[in-house]
């Protein structure tokens, strides 16, 4: 496929990512974008600032010869730094020691994957609205969002990496048979700033994801490089409360009430939340995600998926790898299209599903006394019997596990702990031999 | 509402019903449709020919007054007539006597009702298709499929009934929050004919609808009023059987094996299963229905289902009736959509469920004795205890109960009647005052 002309449409995390990739295996790659280039011109509000990189990611980083330029803009978060409605704090690590996840910015991520691209001579087109998609012939209709002219280009094979609202997905979404799939969380989210400190340190715990779980609410942070803070204020859309509902109740009476600890680092408050978004979150299911050897989807354009595993990125990069596998070992195009999406399918299917669930962890259950034993009682055990035990965040977060692979295993331990949780006098004797002998045995019963 | 300008978006049987109902209370009414006028052309392929008119459909022709005219187009089925692997009938009554649906011809209703509207005032644009709509500004834009010229309509209020595979509903789709399900069945279908006797006679039982139950297939009949039936043939895309499956063991050959007493019928098999399109069958939900006062949507654009329940249009002409109802309540559109909508929502999704799940029903266990046993077992205790026991299928068919009251009294059924099958020597005592009163006993239980 060498020299083979290519054209990726969007140019975000995905397929500005993907264009090094198959300018490596020396296509000639084409990248069609919506928006103007974000080296030059401001982002548009609406999408989040920083994101989670963890290991999925960072495999396709190292695939791409670009992580050690990422690790410079990163800040490593060990764990979660819980904070209750007194204030009070706990922590609670991700991994093992040494194990972290690294808080990066979108735009920097972005900027510099497109740079790079480019380096390995990528064409980027910006402003280029994708009409419609002539999947027969491979013909894009484009618009230019500045002129309004419209222009028809021949392609080559076509990569759709246009993200959660795809127009390539909105033409596949009318050829025979597609299954397809969007709904809408409950919970929306809106993006706050703790700035930095006066002499630009960072006001709370730098390595840290901080979290406000709140039950059917929560608020997080994420450290920047600039010593500030994006918390994400996550709430529904209706009922109490909601974001409607704070409003009613005022901003900071309401912060005041339920976010003590964080007031006094949200010196714009009322401002931000009168004049920031309030964002959907949408999940989108899709099969198949190719058609013939002309067009295969990846990305959130055929598996976007709710925020709460800081996995949305890391999947998306790690469909990358499985494509470029697929390539490597060869075949046609509609072959190599076939292989990835039947074999991945059942992997985007799983981390979608346990980023809805993880909602009600992070909101709920990480304020729970009961849920960090749990999770106490878990590090223990896998401390001692790795080869039987990896709790379910680190073998989505840590590995590259198939994530179908996690999901079966998490149930798994689920029912395990389930047992374990409700032995009499299990907060006294968490860490006995007795609970250790029984977790042994309900392993090798449900293994 | 009197003289409002009001505009239907789809002349299929549903937006040709709506029509008459609408131009009936006073408002003008503009119907836009892709296809030519079919009562001067031929109607395209690719659709079902004859459907089965039931209560709730009869119910909302009445409110049109047009159910006189329709009768005499329609042929009643008083049940099911099952045809076995060696050509045994049995046949197992609709409901109770005098109980019976319609087969009636798709292209021949909704020609009469376009006649009827017409002779109501409405106007109808045929070869005009809808590429997008501008919901806040209710303008329409439209392709004259013949001339290829666009044109941009200020519509009235907007009523989407352009079908499972609406441009309305597209439009709604790329709006906020908005809820999406596409599926396809992995069954699909074909048609053939029987054609009419020598003397133009129905050359099988004429008053009833005819099943070939043959597990995960099967092929069903309805009468034609020239002689004729439609024959629709219920197969998997893939795997064994299959129509790919059919066409490599031989078409006569397979039909000789599986459906021998049909085969005689069918003199044309082999050109006919080679010519005739091979359909797949859409299921769609979505949410909400409505955008602000200035458009709704109603009929398979919000809710196509798949056949096996025999209420696809049945349920779309009881929405008109609903709809109508809002209306007649009055209030601003805007209320009278979310009336609409939200009462309605729970009720659809329950029809649909019941159709997915009677694809079983009609395929696999009409075959089965136990099955039959049950159904007389039904019948009997309800003939003696209507006011405890009306059989789901009539709640659906012959009454305008909500669909979602027949679902939740269908499942407590079939909790009742798993019990009574398991009664050892159910075979025997069926109708003996034993098995009645533990039936009555499960009955008060789970009541």
């Amino acid at each position: 496929m060498n020299n083979e002309k290519v054209t990726i449409i969007g140019a975000g995390l995905v397929g500005s990512l993907l264009a090094i990739l198959l300018a490596k295996r020396g296509m000639k790659v084409s990248v069609y974008e919506r928006r103007p280039d974000m080296r030059i011109h401001e982002t548009e509000a609406g999408r989040s600032i920083n994101l989670a990189l963890s290991d999925r990611g960072w495999n396709a980083l190292d695939m791409a010869d670009v992580s050690h330029m990422i690790r410079e803009i990163s800040i490593p978060m060990h764990g979660r730094k819980m904070h209750d409605r007194q204030g009070n704090l706990s922590f609670l690590p991700y991994g093992k020691e040494g194990q972290s996840i690294y808080s990066v910015s979108r735009g920097e991520l972005n900027a510099t994957l497109m740079t790079l691209a480019e380096q390995h001579g990528v064409k980027f087109f910006f402003n280029q609205r994708t009409v419609d998609v002539d999947l027969e012939n491979k013909l894009l209709f484009l618009e230019n969002t500045i002129t309004g002219q419209t222009t028809t280009e021949k392609a080559g094979v076509i990569f759709g990496t246009d993200g959660a609202f795809s127009a390539v997905r909105l033409r596949m979404q009318m050829t025979g048979r597609f299954e397809y799939h969007q709904q809408y969380m409950e919970v929306g989210y809106k993006e706050l700033t703790i700035p930095a400190g006066p002499d630009g340190e960072h006001r709370l715990e730098k390595n840290a994801l901080h979290i406000w779980p709140r039950g059917n609410h929560m608020m997080i942070a994420l450290p920047n490089l600039d010593g500030s803070y994006t918390c994400t204020l996550f709430f529904p859309f209706e009922g109490k409360p909601s974001f409607d509902y704070i409003r009613e109740e005022g901003v900071t009476d309401y912060f005041n009430a339920v976010f003590p600890d964080a007031v006094q680092h949200l010196p714009d408050l009322e401002n931000e939340f009168e004049n920031n978004p309030e964002s959907s979150l949408v999940m989108v299911e899709c099969f198949p995600w190719s058609y013939k050897g002309n067009l295969v989807m990846l990305g959130d354009a055929v598996h976007a998926m709710v925020p709460f595993y800081g996995q949305g990125m890391n999947c998306g990069f790690e469909d990358c790898v499985k494509l470029c596998n697929e390539i490597d070992k060869g075949g046609s195009w509609e072959e190599i299209f076939d292989r990835f999406a039947v074999n991945r399918k059942p992997d985007t299917d799983a981390i979608c599903e346990l980023a809805r669930r993880n909602f009600t962890e992070m909101s709920d259950l990480s304020g729970d006394p009961n849920f960090l034993l749990r999770k106490k009682i878990e590090a223990r055990f896998s401390k001692k019997y790795p080869e039987l035990w990896t709790p379910l965040y680190e073998m989505v977060t840590f590995s590259d596990l198939p994530y179908r692979v996690a999901l079966t295993e998490g149930n798994r331990q689920d029912k395990v702990m389930k047992e374990i949780m409700m032995m009499p006098g299990i907060e006294e004797k968490w860490d006995s031999s007795e609970v250790e002998e029984y977790m042994l045995r309900l392993c090798k019963a449900s293994g």
